[in-house]
């Protein structure tokens, strides 16, 4: 029906992310092709996790190079000599220069652990913990030039309990990035996604208006 | 079991909210009594709504006051001669000077329609609009002396969809706020909320860690 979507994937870490996409891949809910994952840190698990599932990889180390620019210059050659379409920040620890991000225009995605724009920044799960929230989730947005903001593509929210740790809320709010990232991205795959500035229609989307829940439940 | 907690509704217009929580002690989910339903607007609807339901009413209109300070003086007089333990803002549009919400210490409630911290002030639903989120809702919270601050007592979340009006997501929400306000104030009734800081602790309150939903849905 659809080509599959060339992906390039950039990680700095463990990869959980990318192996759900992995998963999504391999069992042939999203017709996609990793072409490459790259990451910024030789000691990145998610590195092994690609190579044992046969996907090319390379380390680009920011120590390498003398500039933020030169380095995003080279990620750029990079991902076009694989021929990726589009590129996924999975746990990506680095910020991207306006020359990147305009290298991939509407084609790079981020997932933020938090219903932004709540707690954007870093430790957003803490953040949620210290201001006393009870629900919280995850966002999968495009890229802009501004951290954490950009169109919203797809959210999932989760409750926060009072005796959470930072540890128990990652968690439960991972889980659904583990699900909402691939989703994310196939519908990127399907060709349905229009952005009109801030705002992201989903072409055929259908709606679940009773879709619901508060926290805490009733009890 | 419980001695029925003694509430002040504050109210400026149509008092939905109002009418969702005389619902709740009516069929006796909530254990509380209405001692005086207070409206600043002579024109609010939530008045007739209140006598209706043979509950007494009082209009205290800003503009014969000098000040706030004086308004508000008079409102905590009132909800003192009525025995009001509790001050419910259910849709009242003045903001209270330090002096009213010290007189209530912990004990004044709002509903605000969006998940705090995200969107304060006037017209969330537009701003959640117009900043393309998917997810969006309401949160019941202790009033301090900042807008639309103040520990978070219960949160509900909706979809948001691409092609909802202010009107659409408002009546999405507005049902959720009619079933945790009630359900919020019933958690106070039961004597279960333990407030420390900005975190706020339901004694014996249930998990459901299951919950959580996505939006747009997985299709």
């Amino acid at each position: 029906m659809t080509t599959p979507l060339s992906l390039g994937i950039l990680i700095s870490g463990g990869g959980t992310n990318l192996q759900a996409i992995i998963d999504a891949i391999e069992r042939k809910d999203l017709s996609a092709h990793i072409r490459i994952v790259v990451s910024n840190r030789s000691d990145a698990y998610g590195l092994a996790r690609a190579q044992r599932h046969g996907l090319s990889t390379a380390l680009l180390a920011h120590t390498d190079f003398s500039s933020r620019e030169e380095f995003d210059q080279h990620l750029v050659t990079l991902l076009h000599e694989h021929g990726v379409e589009m590129v996924i920040l999975a746990g990506f620890m680095r910020l991207l220069s306006a020359r990147f991000i305009q290298a991939f225009p509407h084609r790079i995605l981020n997932i933020h652990p938090a219903l932004l724009p709540a707690f954007p920044g870093l430790r957003a799960q803490r953040q949620a913990l210290e201001r006393g929230v009870r629900i919280s989730g995850a966002t999968v947005h495009l890229v802009d030039e501004k951290m954490d903001h950009g169109p919203i593509i797809m959210q999932a929210a989760v409750p926060v309990y009072p005796d959470d740790t930072e540890d128990s809320l990652s968690a439960r709010i991972l889980a659904q990035e583990h699900r909402i990232y691939p989703a994310a991205i196939k519908l990127f795959a399907e060709g349905r996604v229009v952005v009109r500035g801030n705002s992201v229609r989903i072409r055929d989307e259908r709606h679940w208006p009773q879709t619901a829940f508060q926290s805490p439940a009733a009890v």
